[in-house]
């Protein structure tokens, strides 16, 4: 088993000044302090992080020893899954303690982006999609397919995406580390206007998550370390699936790698939907959240906008989901999103989600996807000593 | 215990027509082939690749998925680690085998370079250097920086950079994948001319890596499923050390991080620098070669150029070093390097090499690079059924 006993996030939004080796210095002292780990007790240091093009930093996994100089001669290696890099770095921290090569590993995320021109970002961004059919294809056009493919079948879900983006928006206000603190109303996420305008059809901005820079890390233990520690999460499950990446081999009204995904990790952590208390999902776009309440099983296919109307999904409803405003308002640093998920979920199962807490929280999910539903992660999280 | 049980390897040179999904899907097919492996026998994808803006293919891990249908779902993992993005990719792989995550994996190394002018390419490789103190300078200049400061401190190595060039271009002669057959003699590497032109004093072009596109497979597994197979290599060791990046924070005259590689690489393997039969060896350029037979204790400081005059690193001498040509002869597509090494040596220690093979090899290490000495990985293997 392996365990979460620390974390570090950094303010995500627009951070000028701070480039990435800021950002992981900032993330990577939080957790360490966080854990009560001294970082010459750092046995491998793990970093998600996407790039893109988007910074000329193309090798940076040893600007995780600027941290500490203690750090020095620890193996620090970049992984790289799109959206889901934070999360892949979790995972390959994890094998590593399950190997016994680490006691304590150091798990990074990081993006920066907010310095370039939102065309630029786009491009960057859509590096991530199959260039031999879809180059120079946004991701808001990616997306956009989706909704229309699932539009086509289930009928027009404007109103639910609004609801979707509503939710997030209203949770990010209790999240101090969100990018945006600003309530909308669903009826002006659900109107094109000239605030909200079309990005592509049917996705408007509010439908969109935001560019964002930003860092998170977490701490990684073996169980005989975990065991000496005041705070501890578990792993209970952790599951990768990828799927193929042209959309063109896909089914776009249903995210069959998602599904898989959550498929072996309840499998695997013997944990039912009913178990959850909360989950932190890939809400990229409106879309890719109602896509996944139907791909976790928490709604029928084509059913997902129930959820959102029975208010299950929403603050002290069923299953809450991004209690952090998600991607949607907390903001999207791509490499940093999934360790992000990590922290937020960890927090609320140990009962440290102040503002954004759950009461009774104890059992969480992760959900973080890369690309449209290419490299599906799937965690779950459990409270051992909060 | 971990096992190579097979593997793959596209030719190394001007691949045209041939982009990184092609060459990972040629090196990948080959590996699951020559292992015996069935695709749907595979438990997880990990993959080296550098990219630093050389092809728009960000998000590569799923393009393995299209080696065959039956790999839809299986989890893949991109890795970077720049130079040693391949090695990145082994020793991840062998994590998730040790964690018991996967008993059968697919590591691949993949880079396309030579549809790029060569300034365009060191331009992308230039990322791996840190961008606050080096923007813009070329790795030909970072290396040179070396190479000065070791000549400064051991005297003028032009000749033993020159023997180094003149012997991995005769071993490339002896492997039909080497991207160059040429050979070049020690005087002509030794002189500057229209033909050897100064790159970055002192390095000449005939000191300097090529240019590459390539891939390379193998197929790691763990030891139920290498016990039925009628090859196997086991990795007795696999150690990663990570320095700082900034050049100013390191001595320029010693490799220090890849010494502490190779010094936990001995102890954790209980193999001596005597009981090796043959390395592959990260010679970017010929100063790294130089300056890796000292950090490996081969030869004491200043004087790695005697174990060239005494011809200990030739062929047939007392360690052969990168009988494939290195990446002086056979290539450097920088992602598929790491993995390329591994198999070059399997094929040693399996006695399969054909032209290349060094008689009674059993025990064999890799030395793969990322940046100057920045991320560092020895791998020690030996075979056990060949």
């Amino acid at each position: 088993m392996v365990h979460i006993i620390g974390w570090g996030h950094t303010k995500f939004g627009k951070l000028d000044g701070q480039g990435v080796e800021d950002l992981i210095v900032e993330a990577g002292r939080e957790a360490l302090a966080h854990a009560g780990i001294a970082p010459g007790e750092v046995d491998g240091i793990w970093m998600g992080h996407f790039n893109g093009g988007m910074v000329p930093d193309g090798f940076p996994s040893s600007m995780a020893l600027s941290i500490d100089p203690a750090l020095r001669f620890t193996p620090a290696t970049r992984l790289e899954n799109a959206c889901a890099s934070g999360s892949a770095a979790v995972f390959a921290a994890r094998n590593a303690i399950m190997a016994g090569e680490a006691k304590v590993a150091l798990v990074l995320g990081v993006e920066k982006m907010t310095h370039l021109p939102t065309r630029d970002v786009a491009a960057a961004l859509g590096h991530a999609a199959y260039q031999k059919e879809e180059a120079g294809l946004s991701f808001p056009a990616v997306f956009a397919g989706f909704a229309r493919a699932y539009f086509e079948k289930w009928g027009d879900k404007t109103e639910a995406l609004a609801m979707i983006a509503a939710k997030n928006h209203a949770n990010a206000m209790a999240n101090p580390l969100a990018q945006l603190h600003k309530e909308l109303p669903v009826e002006f996420c659900a109107t094109e206007s000239e605030r909200n305008p079309m990005i592509a059809a049917p996705l408007k901005m509010s439908d969109c998550s935001l560019v964002s820079d930003g860092a998170a890390a977490i701490v990684l233990v073996a169980d005989d370390v975990a065991k000496a520690m005041p705070r501890a999460v578990r792993l209970r499950a952790a599951e990768q699936v990828n799927d193929f990446l042209p959309m063109s081999r896909r089914d776009l009204t249903a995210f069959e790698g998602p599904r898989e995904a959550f498929r072996r990790a309840f499998l695997a952590s013997g944990v039912t939907l009913d178990d959850l208390h909360v989950a932190e999902v890939h809400d990229c776009f409106t879309i890719a959240e109602l896509m996944i309440y139907e791909a976790m099983g928490l709604a029928a296919p084509g059913q997902g906008e129930t959820l959102l109307r029975q208010g299950a999904v929403m603050r002290n409803g069923r299953l809450p989901v991004n209690l952090s405003g998600g991607l949607k308002a907390k903001g999207h640093p791509v490499g940093a999103t999934g360790v992000s998920m990590h922290v937020l979920v960890s927090r609320q199962v140990t009962g440290t989600a102040e503002e954004m807490q759950q009461d009774g929280a104890s059992l969480g999910m992760v959900f973080n996807m890369g690309g449209s539903g290419v490299a599906n992660y799937c965690t779950i999280l459990e409270a051992e000593r909060i």
